[in-house]
């Protein structure tokens, strides 16, 4: 299996356009040791040929312009993305499906809260209708129960949910159902390969652990690496663990839940104020001495 | 006044994602003489410092990280954008306000067919309302009654409609309206110089070209060389004047429309298929022999 990091920071990219924090100044001034960072998206691919784009980021024109494997090859309109499959319903995971209208229609994977959520608040289904063969074609995702995808017959999917909240603009934003939020387990039938991807992930449960551990790459939340983060950079009023991340540092952190665990370790979806940006940052090194790796933009990993 | 483009490209962008038509492949394998381009947006200051966002392209963030004047600088959240003027409610021209959520209170001022739209159909209005200050905040265009914006309060806008359609997932879809889309004449009272601002442009009568006549810079509809372009191309069914747009060739076309008008004339919203998009073709030289410019991003002008 293929797995293509397009986008690896949080909602609003690095640098965020409108945050002049440490990190965002640094990176526009050039005196910070970093890279720019679309946000998070994924692609999977069995062949090198169809992908399956996991999530559609703001950022996705960007994106597909600097992975020439989705480029069109083969007719005068064409693409390597075969399928899209929607983690959430939230604006930075979802909103690149209005780039993509243009080459529909397109199957959609999501949960049935994911398809209530983009058909009232964020109405994506019934906008794109319009749209060549009626735009985008619903495939429910049912939780815990296996899906494959046709043009990707050696990747099945299993997906479960995580604890997180609904979009603002959800119609159950204040009345939280098990589907708003799912994580995927991905296994390369041929290789074995079997990747663990939660890019938003609140807390890690004996469950999750024991899905965790059967996993031979974790790619999972780098938002935050404290949980009061946001307030001490004085660019918002919420923690972490208010949205639904598990910060990286403390006892009881994303580094020691990875802890013991034999996978390769990624971290993905990383905020802007997050010090682990810095690649001369304590934090970082920290990181490294765990073993983690931080996702960049153009990552490729093969399981 | 100061114009600043942000994007010179229709809907799509240059290259476009799933297209790989000459003007498309060309500029990926490096064998046409051409710019990439992001999707049509402009921005207008009187001071250099407050900037009116004219349109909202699914682009907004690559195009604020290359204008260095719209980046955070006063404060740890900031930005120059201190309102923004929608032309119409097409996703090429609003998606962007997603992308402004973090900054969130913004005045929006649009026409209501428009503002209908975007309460309805593509509901950004409802959406964006959760966040801080309400969101989107509208200031209602009337047509043909001239307007200020506080922040750039050298700034006279006068909008006007244009002949063309509201989008597939407007209410009014079929029930076109005044105001489904405007054009705007900005003039800057201490310098007098004016700006004519039409992307989409699908006819010029004369009390359009009396309009014209009264501007120091046309800034416009530069989509198709041909009317039947798309289908040339083998890319799509429909003619630009369709779609709203006025082709830029023959007796009728836009060079003609143009012609005798004394005022710098430059075209904007350049369609992927476009011949003039390739900077060494036939086409790109007839317009420069009738004194026609090609805008590009980050081109600035100075009225």
């Amino acid at each position: 299996m293929l797995v293509q990091i397009l986008g690896s920071a949080a909602g609003g990219g690095f640098p965020q356009w409108n945050c002049n924090c440490r990190n965002c100044r640094g990176l526009r001034e050039g005196t910070l040791n970093a890279r720019p960072r679309t946000q998070s998206s994924i692609a999977l691919s069995d062949d090198g040929v169809n992908w399956i784009l996991c999530n559609a980021s703001p950022d996705i024109r960007a994106q597909l312009e600097a992975f020439p494997a989705l480029q069109p090859a083969r007719a005068v309109r064409d693409t390597g993305i075969a399928a899209i499959v929607l983690l959430d319903s939230q604006i930075d995971h979802t909103t690149g499906l209005l780039s993509l209208r243009e080459g529909c229609p397109h199957e959609v994977w999501c949960t049935e809260m994911v398809h209530q959520d983009l058909t009232s608040g964020f109405p994506l289904f019934d906008m794109l209708s319009h749209w060549p063969g009626g735009g985008l074609h619903w495939r429910p995702i049912a939780l815990e129960r296996s899906f494959t995808i046709a043009a990707c017959p050696q990747l099945e999917f299993v997906p479960f949910p995580l604890h997180s909240s609904a979009p603002p603009y959800s119609p159950h934003r204040n009345d939280p159902h098990p589907g708003d939020n799912i994580g995927l387990l991905v296994r390369d039938r041929r290789t074995g390969g079997t990747l663990f991807y939660a890019p938003g992930l609140g807390q890690v449960d004996a469950g999750l652990r024991a899905r965790m551990a059967t996993a031979d790459c974790l790619l999972v939340d780098g938002t935050f690496w404290r949980d009061d983060e946001m307030i001490r950079a004085e660019v918002g009023s919420k923690l972490g663990s208010q949205l639904g991340h598990l910060q990286q540092s403390g006892p009881h952190g994303m580094i020691a839940a990875l802890q013991g665990l034999a996978a390769r370790k990624v971290l993905i979806h990383i905020n802007n104020t997050n010090p682990i940006l810095d690649e001369d940052s304590a934090e970082r090194a920290e990181l490294a001495a765990h073993g983690i790796e931080v996702a960049f933009d153009g990552m490729g990993i093969e399981l």
